[in-house]
């Protein structure tokens, strides 16, 4: 059946973000077709599982056609339970787990919710890593670069910012960012507090036509804001860059997990603890 | 075949948090296995595969048992590529993506690497909300409140900080947030900058004890962090928030990405933007 809107309706008895994320990912295959999206996360009980039925069958018969549920659950009874719903039903943890417990020899413990590391050591170090990143943005301090696991180096408005604040709430690296200012490039060397740090930096490149745009939002007009401008600052940072033997990443039309990922692969390989 | 640890390789064309996430959500349904993890984000050629394959060739030699591989793939002739390693295969694109093209009734793109929202509007909305967040952190200026999205309130080291980032930089809200402090408790009254916004206002509870181990971990020996005085901030607002009518979400024991999510529910309900 063809539709030109469709109901995407995320269930889960944690957070959803596993069925989201996976869902995203598969409808981006699909063009022209507008999808709206309704979210249950914490449906971990029959009760509530109940209560999306109701909806569901309400939104059938204002919709006239059947909308697709992307469900993580554990508990199979829960499960079971929305399996009666009338929709296309994607059930994430069920096409899986049969494998696994076959793979791996024994049965899913079947308890909800430990996909986001709640233990306290695994949360403690994200949060940690991100006072570090929020400490250490922009240049704001240098005072604790040594404890830095990465230092992102770039011009203003290259990235450095969403890059840092992923790597750390994600990844849970301490991830200090420094800008390369004018004044560094008539000097044509990198700050001074960055110099012994150059097996922690890594640099941003963006085209200049994108830079353009972004500085523009935020000072239009401005000198800092002209294509001339960020042409400059651009060339003059990747040679900069170049120079000292920093490796370097470009930003244009990254989205920011994409850069994430990259400067991750690039942190591990040169840390040696992942091939 | 059971073994008491065991290799898991994401190999994906994008970034493969979608594989990681699903992979996280599932692994953590099977207890006693030690996991080690191996990455092969953007995995986007067939050149490529052909490497990750002599990798996982040498890693079953070497380990004697067979890895699990999470694959997110939209090419087909890479995804048959590496169908040849003798590993457990979760194909998780080709699981669902029969289904979806039978019920949309048409093909799937496959397009690579469409999650993320790297068209410019999705990106500069994550990334204004990102500012937005890091200028308004811990009150640090009310300048702009008027044009959040939502406020969160509660004393020090309750989870403002990461449960503002992260609903800024993943679901793209203006999140300020605002400490709670002696003196508020003592006028008895919500910070006077914050009155105009209570229908923005969300209010973050956590448990006493949880609160006093965060800030001894900054704080030893102060009078800040010690149980009493947590006890007495914990109680104090959550009574002011009580009588000033704010709803409030308890971050004891939780994720950051529960709390953000929680909270989601909870912004989305009063903008009546979901259901």
């Amino acid at each position: 059946m063809k539709a030109a809107s469709r109901t995407i309706i995320y269930i889960s008895d944690g957070t959803g973000i596993t069925a989201e994320t996976l869902g995203k990912g598969l409808l981006s295959q699909f063009e022209g077709i507008e999808f709206r999206y309704v979210h249950y996360p914490f449906t971990d009980s029959l009760e509530k599982a109940a209560v999306c039925l109701r909806h569901i069958a309400d939104l059938n018969q204002r919709e006239g056609v059947r909308p697709l549920l992307i469900m993580t659950m554990t508990d199979p009874q829960v499960s079971a339970l929305l399996r009666q719903a009338d929709a296309l039903l994607l059930d994430v943890f069920e096409a899986f787990i049969g494998h696994l417990e076959q793979e791996l020899g024994q049965r899913a413990t079947r308890v909800a919710g430990r996909s986001h590391g709640q233990e306290n050591h695994e949360y403690a170090r994200r949060i940690a890593a991100m006072n570090f990143a929020m400490a250490h943005d922009d240049g704001i301090s240098s005072a604790d670069l040594k404890n830095a696991d990465v230092i992102l180096v770039g011009v203003s408005r290259s990235g450095k910012t969403p890059a840092s604040l992923y790597l750390s709430l994600h990844f849970g690296l301490k991830a200090a960012n420094y800008p390369l200012i004018p004044e560094d490039f008539e000097r044509d060397c990198l700050p001074a507090s960055l110099l012994p740090f150059r097996d922690k930096l890594f640099g941003l490149t963006i085209a200049p036509e994108q830079l353009h745009r972004i500085r523009e939002e935020r000072r239009p007009g401005s000198h800092y804001a002209s294509l001339d401008n960020c042409r400059f600052e651009a060339a003059a940072a990747e040679s900069l860059m170049r120079r000292a033997g920093i490796a370097q990443f470009d930003m244009t039309a990254r989205s920011i997990e994409e850069m994430a990922v990259h400067l991750l692969q690039a942190i591990r390989k040169r840390s040696h603890t992942d091939s």
